[in-house]
């Protein structure tokens, strides 16, 4: 069973303390590993991704099939159902369409001293994408990885995939190609971050790293961060779903489930202003843990850190919920969009009953790779922002300098930086005519 | 001096990856130190913070006093010369001019399926800026790291910067005051990027840090970065500039010493296509060297990192900055807007021979905090972006959902997570009369 708290209950402070304070995830140290891993690949390059492979995926193969061929690809994609094909490419269609839109756009204008000011925005040349092996190989996150980076401009975009014991994921293939991923290499683990940001003598090596992974993966990439640009590390997942009781238990108790049932470490969280409702969806859980096929790691996830917790106004839902700052956000009340303005930190916010946090993990258009652990105070989810880079612009005209470039000049003095003073003062010198 | 280069050289392309591969920073490994101060101000907040004030800035203070008061920071500002306070005034209003035009747009839509989606921006509820005390404690840093988060709506901005010895920057308080920073504290190191972080009795904690410090700082927000947000750890500063004949040799090499003068390890680099006029400006910068106050680093960071390299086209000037992705970028040529646009990766451009880039360390209005060490192939410099984070929005109707949740359905099924294909399901049954 999980927690059961209510704002009336006097401890109720030091119990939501608890709650969100509580350390959700194990994190085995394995950086000095990675760091022997990473120098490794570093030093020996393809030899020693092929090593690494070969005794951690227990898959060996040579530096010339490392990268699918086209053919390989096409051979797997056809494995795939009409079904599953068709629900892929509605769901790219979708992402594209939303990622479209957030292109920034370019400025540049002349005020009133006469300086132009403006920015411009470039992709990343070259990006690469983890994509997990085994259970946890999702073509969802191949798509929406790989899109925000090609509506980007991202040039080359390439995908490293482990294939323990040689077995391949068709639909994560299919993903990619449909994704117009250029490259996609059988390895995984630490040397694959390590291939990435520096390069062998069959990988190129990229600008940006993004995807999920285990921890030997997460620490590669804070390691490779600065050689590379990465993406957040992201921590096991979690759902707030504030309910009012007009809502069917079940649908409430799926919704939670359904991030329980990622990961032992999940979080589900139930906010209600309604006791009775909030144990009907409690009691609807259980039932449904009787039969779901992850019923082991979901019901583990919902007794060692789901909770209901009853509130007497939905207001006070909006404060706990902010302080929560939840990766996925559903709001079923009444008035569910007067509610969503009221948030000030989540991930994603799904709207109504009728919006399952589950179409947004696939099909919905938002992306899906969104902040954990409280993050979302600080931090966005996965975007079309993350593949392009900002360069400032600035041109003077004399007038301009004149008109600005002394008090720069007296800046500079007052940070003793004298050639930062004289570089405009070369310039001032010349205006006046007291040069040339 | 300098290194010369040159493009027909045949050994060109070796000694160039050397000059992109030379690390010009030392990194002291203080990371034990610095987890050993986190560890004690999360446990003993204030006991904490003033002891280590007391023993790395030699200066005794109270916990009542480690805030600067209304009075304290009045009468400091009273100390800053009119003149100087106009400066920092019209620096503040372009800064702040420019960075208003940074604020992204939020969007709401309904899409052909019937599915409402956009995104919504806001502000980092609480940020800290760390001002490094002594020699670098410099107040335009001040305004190019408040300016973005109070444009942002960051609606607490707290600043801590040592005094050493007891020693206070008036300009440095002035120029808080004018970009409208709440608290200033008067500590630093590690010990303050933690009590930020994690909050003291005093301090209430922060939910993102930015602003440049010491090697200490920088590992401390390295430490604190998941349970808040940072910037960039910003690396030695570094300038090219693509110049051809046609420019005052002193001017160029004034461009060159304000980057070397900062830092032993700063990097000053020059790209012309006339040998001659390169040969002019190392000239000219060895004439500046004889009387520039900060001589001996500006010449140290000359000797050891600074270059002139000869092209034979200006396009090879273009290819070469994409690879030295420049944190400040100078073009100075007669087709100079022609150039920039050519230009992919850079932190910041300055464009012509009137646009000294210390115009942007303080006037110019783009910010100063600029991504170094390559860095510019994947990110961006400081801005309003920095102190905002974006919530996704989904909403379906009946009628979107059963247009696309079949999708999902199936997608969430291909991957085996159950529960989620089970949200989903549960809804499309209600809508087609399967249940209640």
């Amino acid at each position: 069973m999980p927690q059961f708290l209510s704002t009336s209950d006097p401890d109720f402070e030091t119990q939501f303390t608890a709650l969100l304070g509580a350390k959700r995830e194990d994190s085995p140290d394995v950086d000095h590993i990675v760091a022997d891993i990473i120098a490794d690949v570093r030093k020996r390059g393809d030899a020693a991704v092929l090593e690494l492979t070969a005794k951690f995926d227990r898959f060996s193969v040579t530096a010339d099939k490392m990268r699918f061929s086209d053919e390989e690809i096409a051979a797997e994609c056809a494995k795939v159902s009409d079904a599953d094909r068709a629900a892929l490419e509605l769901a790219a269609e979708r992402i594209r369409a939303y990622h479209a839109r957030q292109m920034p756009d370019d400025q540049m204008w002349t005020d009133e001293a006469g300086a132009t000011l403006g920015w411009r925005w470039t992709a990343v040349s070259a990006a690469g994408l983890y994509v997990p092996g085994g259970l946890a190989s999702y073509p969802s996150s191949v798509l929406m990885n790989a899109i925000p980076a090609k509506v980007a401009g991202v040039g080359r975009l390439a995908i490293t995939v482990p294939t323990p014991d040689g077995v391949v994921n068709p639909l994560v293939l299919l993903a990619a190609r449909i994704a117009g991923v250029d490259e996609i290499y059988r390895i995984g683990g630490a040397q694959a971050i390590a291939a990435l940001a520096y390069g062998t003598e069959t990988i190129a090596p990229v600008d940006k790293i993004t995807g999920p992974g285990n921890a030997f993966v997460a620490a590669a990439k804070r390691r490779v961060f600065g050689k590379v640009g990465i993406d957040m590390i992201a921590g096991p997942s979690e759902i707030l779903v504030i309910a009012d009781r007009d809502n069917d238990p079940d649908w409430i108790a799926l919704d939670l489930l359904s991030q329980a049932e990622h990961d032992e470490s999940a979080q589900s969280l139930l906010i209600t202003d309604d006791a009775a409702f909030g144990q009907a969806v409690a009691d609807a859980v259980e039932k449904r843990l009787e039969t779901l096929e992850r019923r082991d790691i979901a019901r583990a996830s919902w007794r060692d850190y789901g909770a209901v917790i009853t509130v007497n106004t939905l207001d006070e839902a909006v404060a706990l919920s902010d302080r929560i700052a939840p990766e996925h956000l559903e709001l079923c009340v009444a008035e569910a969009d007067a509610l969503a303005t009221k948030i000030t930190h989540a991930g994603a916010i799904f709207i109504g009953a009728w919006t399952p946090e589950a179409i947004g993990d696939y099909i919905g258009g938002p992306n899906h790779v969104l902040p954990t652990a409280r993050s979302a105070r600080f931090s966005s989810g996965l975007s079309v922002m993350d593949f392009v880079k900002r360069t400032t612009l600035a041109r003077m005209t004399p007038d301009a300098l004149a008109a600005i470039g002394p008090s720069a000049e007296r800046l500079a003095r007052s940070e003793s930086l004298e050639a930062h003073g004289l570089s405009v003062r070369a310039r001032l010198d010349r205006l006046n005519g007291d040069a040339t």
